[in-house]
């Protein structure tokens, strides 16, 4: 039998396992920051119907510059934003390989500061651009001067930040984005997945991008808007961004699908964010029950939560696991990450952390 | 205003544009090769009805593997094929861009003969692989000797074939398939994009797999599918290949909805296919009656010609559009290529060349 040893693959690549949290079949599921609550059935009604206009159609092509789902998304960000300031993929790891495919890439470097996302690195490398880890500080938070400084020790053509900051779970102070945006000679990219979870008074980057060119910030449909299966990211930026990823992207790289029902759910944005104030309800349980036990927990912004386990963290997770509990790993030594889900879902993790933890 | 030349993107797409044919609204739309035919009703309800099914659990991540979706693609395709042999993404532009990502990259080489599909030397640009663009015979054709030469000359680490090749139309004899597989130590992929158009007795390089794990054939669901909006791209290989691109894909790059409506297609295959047959009817007959007035047109295996136009191509195509029929300059000096349409599309194309060529 022939082996990926037996094939010229990239040296690179020789070793490595594919990326992606164990889709196990668990009654709770909280590995992967999906929203726990299912698509309102008014949502479902719209998506359905605006999903059944394309489908005679299926044998054309798509839109290929989804300039109206870009639309829809800008007015969703707000700011004053039109759609040439927006770029949509199928997801944020698309919009960010397609961002380093235009401002990465061989000879190229990009920086970020973990424990943070570990797509980034992956993404980095799947375009040849080298990946330069920097560390976060040991409270897992990021000062102004350390990040300046390591940007002015490597000179990088991209920063990568993400605020909340994926596994930790805190959001950037913007002095933070606008000292690195000083700093940095190249794009510098902020990940906000997960900001429609912060908490009351976070601020966005997207109110940086006045006067800031180089700046992208990423957000995604997989989380607040519970739209993970649907597979849409998107970025606002300088509409010159937007003109050079189109230098990279794929043609009718979104399907038409994929934009009808996409734009089927920011037209029901309110309908479907109206579950987030819930999570972040349970995200605070979670935070208040562990810390009154005891166990340091990181400020979250998320719909997750980044807790200590004591050392060996790879038995706690599978303690998690033996009581129907699935939750994260994320290679950090002595913590775990569990997504914050419904009020019964946050009560089985509780219950099985006060007899694993405490 | 910010231009892209004041943002810092990399040198090679200084002064690029964006791939793509102009999406113009025209009555008669003969530019893309698209199938002429719209989905049929069956079909919509079948695809209405697994879309339906997902719509309430979109919040869920899909299964990133999209198991079911390939077991159907490999029952689809035959030769004895099962899921491990067979992968796919968001068109086969993903498809290709992935297995260059795994197979190519910085510091290595794709070989390809032109003219030929003009992505394949933009999807090496995208991913760092240095492009070697060899040529086909004048007549479009391609000797598997030539070929053979080629490849000793430059020993690369992927050769692109093309069979139907777009856009001259011809498939390839599997021998220079052979000969190719023979002579290139690296891997060997084979677009077939166009293969359910060719003519009777055109066999696939599928029928070469067994004992030949560096050739990938690669199909679509864009064309004789009728799924250009869908986004569905795959390929055949041996196993160990669907491995290695496991290794760079973006994880869960393929929706839920694109999973569930592709799947739809796949098990309506006949209804789908059917109309595959009128096409080929309305390709021939573009070919003969070119043939017949004197007009020069390659032997066509595709769901389009190429034909002569004499010197100026620019001016016959906009000849052509002026008459309110859109079809493609592919950039080949002397050369137009059409896509088959319906009778009455046809018509109005023969009608616009009596005009324009004769």
């Amino acid at each position: 039998m022939t082996t990926i040893d037996d094939l010229p693959i990239r040296d690179d690549l020789r070793g490595q396992t594919p990326y992606g949290a164990p889709q196990l079949d668990v009654a709770v599921r909280l590995n992967t920051n999906e929203h726990a609550f299912a698509v309102p059935q008014p949502v479902i009604e719209e998506m359905r119907k605006r999903l059944d206009a394309e489908l005679a159609d299926l044998n054309r092509y798509p839109d290929r510059d989804a300039v109206g789902l870009r639309t829809d998304l800008a007015s969703y960000l707000g700011h004053g934003l039109g759609f040439e300031s927006v770029w949509a993929a199928n997801g944020s790891n698309e919009v960010q390989q397609q961002l380093l495919q235009a401002f990465g890439g061989p000879g190229r470097t990009a920086l970020g500061f973990g424990p943070s996302y570990s797509m980034h690195p992956l993404l980095a490398a799947g375009t040849g651009t080298r990946w330069i880890g920097a560390l976060r500080d040991p409270d897992f938070g990021l000062r102004a001067d350390a990040a300046v400084a390591e940007i002015h020790r490597h000179d990088p053509d991209l920063v990568f930040l993400c605020s909340p900051n994926n596994p930790t779970g805190t959001a950037l102070d913007p002095a933070v984005i606008d000292a690195v945006l000083g700093a940095a000679r190249g794009m510098v990219l902020v990940d906000e997945a997960y900001f429609e979870y912060a908490r009351t008074g976070t601020r966005s980057a997207i109110e940086l991008l006045p006067g800031h060119p180089r700046l992208v910030v990423t957000r995604t449909m997989s989380k607040a808007f519970g739209f993970a299966g649907g597979r849409l990211g998107y970025f606002a930026a300088d509409p010159a961004v937007v003109d050079a990823v189109q230098l990279v992207r794929l043609p009718y790289h979104l399907s038409a699908l994929t934009q009808a029902a996409a734009r089927a759910a920011v037209s029901q944005s309110a309908a479907l964010l109206a579950t987030v104030e819930q999570i972040k309800v349970q995200r605070d349980r979670i935070v208040g029950t562990l810390r009154g036990r005891g166990v340091a927990v990181a400020d979250s912004d998320a719909n997750f939560v980044l807790f200590r386990t004591g050392d060996d963290q790879k038995a706690a997770w599978q303690a998690f696991l033996d009581r129907g509990v699935l939750i994260r790993d994320v290679g950090l030594a002595g913590w775990l990450r569990v997504t914050a889900g419904t009020e019964s879902e946050t009560t089985a993790f509780l219950n099985a952390a006060e007899e694993i933890l405490l």
